[in-house]
């Protein structure tokens, strides 16, 4: 294929230069960027970034191991506990911790690339962390390393384009973060690190059609893993062909079959300026990201719920899309619910973790208000935009718009509210010892903290 | 969505009749089967041929065990010998196994799906199997169920679709064919039989991308692994939507985007009669099937090679599509050459395994004849059929056709042929070990069968 013929494709540049392109350059770039993490200095706020996600990790999994899908895959796996920090078999471990991670939807979400690529790197690395030795310097420059070559690769089309073709982003590029994080912290060189991505690109997969199941964290479970597995057999010799990942390749052409959507055509300094990291969206609800404009517009109303008598959300048309169960039967399936969750919002719950139990699905205020909810999708809304419309029994009508949803960078959640989150996650199951580990993971980079992290969570 | 729907979208049923389509029909139906396997007396037609593709599947993975990517694979799951039969860790057995049974594109295929199912089955099979206590009888039968639910449920299109959207149809089917297998040899009962048919879905993966390179053996191997695993999640209490592999549903609607191939939409009576495992084709050369008629026809010349000035080869466009190496560097890429094989028939040679090396790559009559060859996509030629003309010195022309290739049911490889091709490919590992080998594959539901192998494969 000649390269005229490729750009001619449109392959994006985010440097908006029509390259010239080798077959295999994107996979030369990435190698070379991950074969250089060791030495770079991470700036300030890209730190704090990854520690934003660390404390956000440990606790929607902590909380998450407990659900049904985290200790079938424990019995699965054979192992014993979630999260595990080292220690065992990694490829299993990682399984685990990404399920577990992954299990309450209620991780962070780099909303670009429609990923929840957070879950799927720290799964890996905790599993490989070696406890006694570890400095966390070396876990989060990997971290943020194999963020950035999955964030960057991908780019703003392919994620979503794959959501749209019936593939769970998270799980497809899911695999690429894992395997390029994990590449960082072992310290590949860049030819095999190059590899250990070609290889993971050959093993990616996950189904939309999982949502609302348990294979859906299952699936950000196996990226996680898949990654350490790639990883190794480089190591061990296997090679493939690196044009796989070249912006117009056999990956992205077998994933988004219309062409429509092609990786990122990559320039060496596309990696490690404005990091991708720096635009995870963290989660106030424990719930699809694409709902969460709609419940915070809908938690703006000081209205009686008794008093509401029908209810419509404005959404953008791929929410409706994906958020597919109007009338849900069980607590996952409510997560993909718009018409559960406003419900939740205008009784007045907070769409915590808590909130999507069998308990609260048989609230009757809220089944009530879920029956009078209409969803309707509207051309031109996005992901993170929302309005919603309640009539009230005296024929009031009122609207509240939210134009970014709370969480996403544009309108973070502050450290604050973060902490409050792990505090109200974590608290149930490590009562005195919630504290202690929050302090660490804001301190992770400190000697000792990686050991003592471990410590506490096997007491 | 509707019924109504679905049928318009043409999912295919082998009765031609549209029927009403539940949501999970197919997996119910395929779990039911499944779970019968124990019961289940087979035809004596198909226990031949389950016997046929065991001694072919364990000549090529002898024989592929030395091959450098099975090496590898071997470094990388810490186990010791392949093929295994039996004994250490079966995930990481079953992935050496299916690597190696792949590695030489050796063989057998079933065409209808453009996939080695038996190479995926076997592979898991075998790493499963407790010699000390089995039966060779439970092992083909669940060999046959297996391969029977894949063929059957993928029908005529949707491999071949896959093929052409960049994806390698032996990892993407090859999951179902070793969860089906495997769910079969475990005795799953119907419900965990569909769970883990599902799940496999979940897992399915696989880059036509690889071709040409180590990672295309290794993609049959993690399918032959991910069969397993798929079951020891329904055994751990996993669960996912069935209608996942409704015949329209979410596995195929993202690997076949464009909706022009569906899953068939099974009845019950289309699984075990018609046994699929009857239309397996077997490989008298070591490379891409679409090749062999090619091959064939060249083998008809009796030409001396240093007369031929130039060569026409006629064949599918989709042959021309997939055997994209017209000069190859590497033995792998050799594979998939119409150029190369079609020089190495017109040289004299075999086209058997050992033609794949780089001595033979460097042969200087090879090379001046695969200068020589024009291939030549024909609209209306079938992946099968083939036609090559030769111009010699003297001006003369002549042409050689072959409408169906030999190892086709329809052209079939005879028991002498294919114990002539096993002993060639085990012989030089196996030495005096290779006739006991071969006459203990031939009766493997022998009492004893399955235990003496192992200790022969062990010595």
């Amino acid at each position: 294929m000649s390269c005229v013929l490729r750009v001619s494709l449109g392959c994006w540049s985010p440097n908006a230069v029509a390259t010239k392109l080798m077959s295999g350059e994107n996979a030369a770039i990435i190698g070379a960027f991950i074969a250089g993490t060791a030495e770079r200095t991470l700036p300030e706020n890209v730190r704090d970034a990854a520690h934003r996600s660390l404390v956000d990790w440990m606790g929607v999994t902590v909380s998450g191991a407990q659900e049904q899908v985290a200790q079938a895959v424990l019995r699965y796996s054979g192992g014993e506990k979630i999260p595990t920090l080292g220690g065992g078999d990694p490829e299993k471990a990682a399984l685990a911790n990404g399920t577990a991670a992954h299990a309450l939807d209620f991780d962070d979400t780099h909303i670009l690339t429609d990923s929840h690529l957070s879950a799927v790197i720290w799964a890996a690395l905790l599993a490989l962390a070696k406890p006694e030795t570890e400095a966390g310097t070396r876990l989060i420059r990997a971290f943020v390393a194999g963020y950035e070559v999955a964030a960057k690769l991908a780019g703003r089309r392919v994620g979503f384009s794959m959501q749209f073709r019936w593939f769970h982003p998270s799980g497809v590029l899911g695999h690429l973060a894992s395997a390029a994080a994990v590449a960082a912290y072992e310290g590949l060189d860049a030819t095999r690190a190059a590899q250990a991505l070609a290889l993971a690109a050959t093993q990616a997969a996950g189904l939309r059609g999982t949502l609302g199941s348990m294979a859906k964290p299952v699936q950000v479970g196996r990226a996680a893993m898949n990654g350490i597995v790639s990883v190794r057999m480089a190591q061990a010799g296997i090679v493939t062909g690196l044009d796989i990942l070249d912006c117009n390749g056999s990956f992205v052409r077998a994933f988004v079959q219309d062409g429509s959507a092609q990786l990122v055509s990559l320039r060496t300094d596309d990696l490690g300026s404005d990091w991708a990291v720096l635009r995870a969206s963290f989660k106030p609800y424990a719930c699809l990201h694409g709902i969460h404009p709609s419940i915070d517009a809908a938690r703006e109303f000081v209205t009686d719920p008794e008093d509401i008598v029908a209810v419509r959300v404005y959404v953008a048309p791929g929410v409706k899309q994906v958020a597919k169960f109007s009338m849900p039967e069980t607590p996952l399936q409510a997560k993909f619910s718009v018409e559960y969750c406003v419900a939740l919002a205008l009784t007045g719950y907070e769409v915590g973790a808590a909130d999507f139990s069998a308990t609260r699905l048989s609230d009757p205020r809220v089944r009530r208000l879920m029956e009078l909810v209409e969803t309707l999708p509207e051309e031109g809304r996005k992901m993170l935009d929302s309005a919603v419309e309640v009539n009230l029994i005296d024929g009031a009508c009122s609207r509240r718009e939210t134009t970014l949803s709370r969480g996403h960078p544009g309108n973070p959640m502050s450290w604050m509210e973060l902490e409050a989150k792990f505090l109200s996650l974590v608290e149930p199951f490590l009562g005195s010892r919630t504290s202690p580990l929050l302090v660490l993971l804001r301190h992770f980079e400190l000697p000792d903290a990686v050991r003592k992290i471990q410590i506490l969570l096997e007491c």
